[in-house]
């Protein structure tokens, strides 16, 4: 064994987290971040992803929104930074970003930061926005005869002076899909009917998707400013544009389930809420539980013994929950005796 | 409870299986395998996926890759039609799908014919091989800089007949993802060329991509054809155009690992085989877990505590295996003693 970085130095994980639902995270990351020394994470993380590390290991907040360009690309130096100090001092890393980390999310950044510094690293997909998000609000991304393309952009730039060609976008046609462009969802939308795509064209704003707290406005392109205007829909949002947005009406199943943005707390002995929270999952509840019972059968099991092998002097059993049946049967089984017994 | 559908009949869950690296399940995904009755799964799939579901849950294959469009809308209608029945049985049904279900995967028009029959329905996104297959290739989908648009198209018909605007494709510029295009390389990379776009600009063909069997091919649009030809790439491939497929130089972390590719066994005891596992996995190798040995302690425990307890008599104690230390020192150490009573 020469050579070994990974296993003898320190090395980092490039965690795609997913775009909000905790259940989106893969088995991979999740078995990365369990076993993780350190782990650096973005804002707008479900606090239950970071509960999946060890106890000892250091959570680094190392997100922030908003903030001017040049601050931001200081920030994202100096992170880069601890992500190699941390790694040179032979721990293991995960760097837990929302969504995919190469879909803008400067993944690519921190990637080359580690690769010059020499630091071995590896970078784990995660669920986009882009798919989930629309798939949570009942949107597919392609549909046959529908669209046949979808495009992602990013819509933090005042169109006037981006970089994104919005008039080929318009040109091109098919679903469109818009990472952070709620302020500036006039102006695109403008952009867009300017370069020749209809103003009747359908589109969505989906805020919180995947979550319990996911709100989703429909609209055209022609109504979509006023439309996010009149219900305050800020930050995070995503928004989708094309023909594909009309099969909301055929495919919505996350919002209107009845239990839809409620959260259950479930005390019940952990082996005896499956069904429970299957139940309430199905409908949309966000489940938490917290087991307050815990089922043992008698410390001294000496007269139930006595009283199971003298059942026919009884008269009467008398079971007053569930469990006290199961307490009852499985010694009697056990014994090799069953229902009969009981005369 | 007066309404539980879900609970009480059948429901399907579609599920994304992400791009064939079995990790890259969600965690979500992997809980309703867990839990279904039936399975109904895409070519393609790692069979390890399959092994999360109960050793009752009956598994259906429902892939197929090629044939004439009319064979495969006929199938698709039956495959709705049996996902439609199997849940009016009663049954959880998970519909798992290679990729994002609403990415190129037809999940729309399974979920239209469910809502049709009035099944309820969830859907999990998947890891789109839109985004995890370039990045195990080194290439992220948006770089500051080089691109700030990433468009996911199919190839898979020619682009002369297609709905696809190819020429607005160019224009557009940016990252180009193409699904299934292999068979109409040649005819993409002129269309591209013949819209604008330059004849230079970077191309990457990638075969079973985050898979151990993983190629990447690199070229430009002029000579992506020739290039593939020459190296008999054959279907599942993904091709990615733009200027982010040269970050590969420096991103690559999958392809360059030193077991990369290789398979390897592991029969030590499950609790010992995890720092190799780790190990080999950072140097790329897929592991296997076959635990062939389970470490006791003595069965008649009775010669050890003799010994232990007249240490002080002993001139020499040799331990002739690392598993001999800790089935020494265990009882030791429990019966208050330390290394210190070897005197």
């Amino acid at each position: 064994m020469e050579h070994l970085p990974h296993a003898t130095g320190g090395c980092v994980y490039i965690v795609g987290a997913g775009p909000g639902d905790p259940g989106l995270l893969t088995t991979k990351g999740a078995r990365f971040l369990s076993e993780a020394d350190v782990v650096f994470y973005d804002d707008l993380l479900d606090p239950r992803l970071l509960e999946l590390a060890p106890g000892t290991c250091e959570r680094v907040y190392a997100g922030h929104r908003g903030g001017r360009p040049a601050d931001s690309t200081r920030r994202q130096d100096e992170l880069n930074q601890q992500l190699v100090e941390a790694a040179r001092a032979g721990r293991r890393v995960v760097r837990l970003k929302g969504g995919d980390p190469y879909v803008f999310g400067r993944g690519g950044e921190e990637a080359i930061a580690l690769r010059d510094a020499g630091i071995p690293f590896e970078v784990v997909p995660g669920v986009s926005a882009a798919m989930a998000v629309p798939a949570y609000a009942g949107i597919p991304l392609t549909h046959r005869g529908l669209s046949q393309t979808a495009t992602l952009v990013t819509g933090h730039e005042d169109p006037e002076a981006a970089e994104v060609d919005w008039a080929a976008l318009a040109k091109l046609g098919g679903t469109l899909v818009i990472f952070m462009g709620s302020r500036n969802a006039g102006a695109i939308a403008k952009a867009l009917v300017a370069g020749g795509r209809q103003a009747e064209t359908p589109a969505a704003a989906i805020q919180w998707g995947t979550r319990p707290q996911q709100h989703t406005l429909l609209a055209t392109l022609g109504t979509l400013e006023d439309t996010m205007s009149e219900a305050e829909l800020r930050s995070p949002v995503l928004m989708v544009v094309g023909d594909v947005v009309e099969q909301r009406e055929a495919l919505e199943w996350f919002e209107g389930r009845s239990l839809f943005g409620r959260r259950v707390l479930i005390t019940r002995s952990r082996e005896q809420s499956r069904p429970l929270r299957l139940m309430l999952e199905a409908e949309g509840g966000e489940v938490f539980e917290l087991p307050l019972l815990h089922l043992t059968g008698p410390e001294n099991p000496a007269p139930l013994e006595t009283a199971l092998s003298e059942l026919e002097h009884y008269g009467w059993v008398v079971f007053t929950s569930p469990n006290a049946v199961r307490f009852f049967f499985d010694p009697l089984q056990e014994s090799g005796r069953d229902a009969r017994a009981l005369g």
